[in-house]
């Protein structure tokens, strides 16, 4: 998508250079614009874990790259494992999403199987390449799938569709096009009006700072609103539809989403509007059944919630939020139960978030 | 209560100069700790409507004075017309608390019916300081129905009893004591072991800067959360019971309180966690049925969205969150339906959300 009317992924090779991959460093947006160079596994762990790179599909993908960059670090050590070292480690920078697991699991049984062919680095290069790609694909289709439902609103509404999201489901969140704001960018770019809210999303105001970013440099009409708010809207009319995106989907249709996103889906039921989850099926986890039970919980700084960073004159700047001798924690995500969930929409289509309806759509995953 | 262990209201009347009624002004808490001269009704209405004062129960103790102030300004003018302007003006300070309509009236029918009495600024300050006693009459006795609650959680559990409340339903909200938390201190006093979950309370962050505030110059064990937070800790039975304040409750017991209250009466309800509503009887609105459509929910400036408030180093600090193109909304209150509400804690007892129930507590009240 674009970025002063430039176009970007959030994540590619440099140039020739091939053992640099580059990223946009979401951490100072919408302040400041920086990309960084990341050149070792360390680089794409420490990318993750400090939120350089976020959203489930960007950071299995980073992940991704960085067992690639591990091929550059290999002297002296044993490649199997080393290999395998690299990827329990990358698989611990964050605990809550799947793609992280799936993607370093792809590179790493790749890698495994190419040791001794003399075109490993192109080869694995490839295949990180190919994961982004595939991660691109889905999130087009993902809009293909999403904008039938918006155009659906609109045809019956004849006017500006009201979208409300929470978080960042966006491009940054994947490689381009986003898995929430895909169906929102495809009807816009189709004309349709519409119009989003954006939930602020705090602690790390990622709506606030990355989703408000990136419908404004895309031209989408939008407005910030406090996490608060999403309830008063839908009981008044104001909301046509929620969609969000996911970290981990269960194989029964329970989805962890950024903390916050269960109190909107209860909204939304109690008020009739639809609401949505739009995933690719690598953010799906096919082992798990119970959500609410299973799904690990990241616990993240408190210094998230006690601070906040802002823009003050020319510089960004933290300022302290909560009196000196209180405590704060920090939950980094909830479970949606599937009952309050609409549908899912997918690369492969729309379901119902149940396992049957899941499965079907995913007939290779049955067992 | 306490502020560095002296015992403090929000408001009196400065020594015997009783032309000057001061307040705590909560705009700078808990960062700086500021004492304000109100001199005239345009003082009263400016601390209400710039929020150096607020809470339901506060406000209109606050307008009280403000008419009080009126007699220093007749000067020239016909009493009952400037009065009756007065009040009027005071009215629209801000439009969601019905405790100000409440006061204001109170006042202006005493004061019109002692006009030709010469001592009708003492008999004035007295009815002003007589509403003032009555709300903290009412905070004390919601203490006392209320701690019921807390105590019989305590001894079923037999473990430190978590309370969850949302924005600053706080002793500063009122007089002493206040509403939601009258009951956390009188458990506390009591010796009962207990832990406060405070939501942060975006935009304007009164959970973060004064209930935490509050509840630490009290000693009061607690800890600050994004307000996103609530529905994940409820799933995982880290919340025995919610408890709240109300800026304008329905006869019918619809609940208007802080922007958020409604997502968390909705996560209360699908985890079976009692949510229960503290106010006094002058927070009632008696005339109205429908919360919903009916109660009018204040729009505030976009500026309390897209810039926060914060301490940097010795200085607090205001800076912006989102990106400069970006537009946002900022209402400031939503409705919680009746049927959300395990019950009322009020002056006379605690009684069901219901019309039949709230008026066999109030029967005074029945047309």
């Amino acid at each position: 998508m674009q970025i002063q009317s430039k176009h970007y992924h959030t994540i590619w090779v440099k140039g020739d250079r091939s053992s640099i991959v580059q990223i946009i460093d979401q951490r100072k947006l919408p302040f400041e614009f920086i990309i960084r160079d990341l050149e070792s596994p360390a680089d794409c762990f420490g990318a993750i874990r400090d939120m350089a790179v976020r959203g489930a599909p960007l950071i299995g993908v980073t992940a991704a790259f960085g067992m690639y960059l591990a091929l550059f670090h290999l002297e002296g050590k044993n490649p199997e494992v080393f290999l395998a070292e690299t990827a329990d480690y990358l698989k611990s920078a964050r605990p809550t999403a799947v793609n992280l697991a799936f993607a370093i699991d792809e590179m790493l049984e790749f890698m495994l199987q190419n040791l001794n062919d003399e075109a490993i680095m192109l080869k694995t290069l490839d295949r990180a390449n190919a994961l982004k790609e595939l991660e691109i694909g889905f999130s087009e289709k993902i809009g293909e799938f999403g904008l039938e439902i918006i155009e659906k609103i609109y045809q019956e509404k004849r006017e500006p569709v009201n979208i409300l999201t929470h978080c960042n489901a966006g491009w940054l969140a994947c490689i381009d096009w986003g898995t929430a704001t895909a169906p929102i960018y495809k009807a816009h770019q189709k004309g349709i009006p519409l119009h989003v809210w954006v939930d602020e999303t705090r602690p790390r105001n990622q709506g606030a700072r990355l989703t408000a970013f990136e419908l404004g440099e895309e031209g989408v009409p939008h407005t910030v609103i406090a996490d608060n708010t999403g309830g008063h809207l839908m009981q008044h009319g104001m909301v046509d539809v929620v969609i969000v995106g996911s970290d981990r989907t269960t194989v029964t249709g329970d989805v962890a989403n950024k903390i916050g996103t269960y109190l909107k889906a209860l909204a939304a039921k109690d008020n009739g509007v639809p609401f949505y989850v739009a995933l690719p099926s690598t953010s799906f986890d096919w082992n798990m059944e119970d959500g609410v039970a299973e799904i690990p919980i990241e616990e993240r700084e408190a210094a998230e919630v006690t601070d906040i960073e802002g823009w003050s004159g020319a510089t960004h700047q933290s300022v302290r939020l909560i009196p000196e001798n209180s405590r704060a924690a920090n939950y980094g995500f909830d479970v949606t139960p599937a009952r309050l969930v609409t549908g899912l929409i997918t690369e492969r289509g729309i379901c119902k978030a149940n396992k049957q309806d899941i499965l079907n759509l995913f007939p290779e995953k049955k067992k």
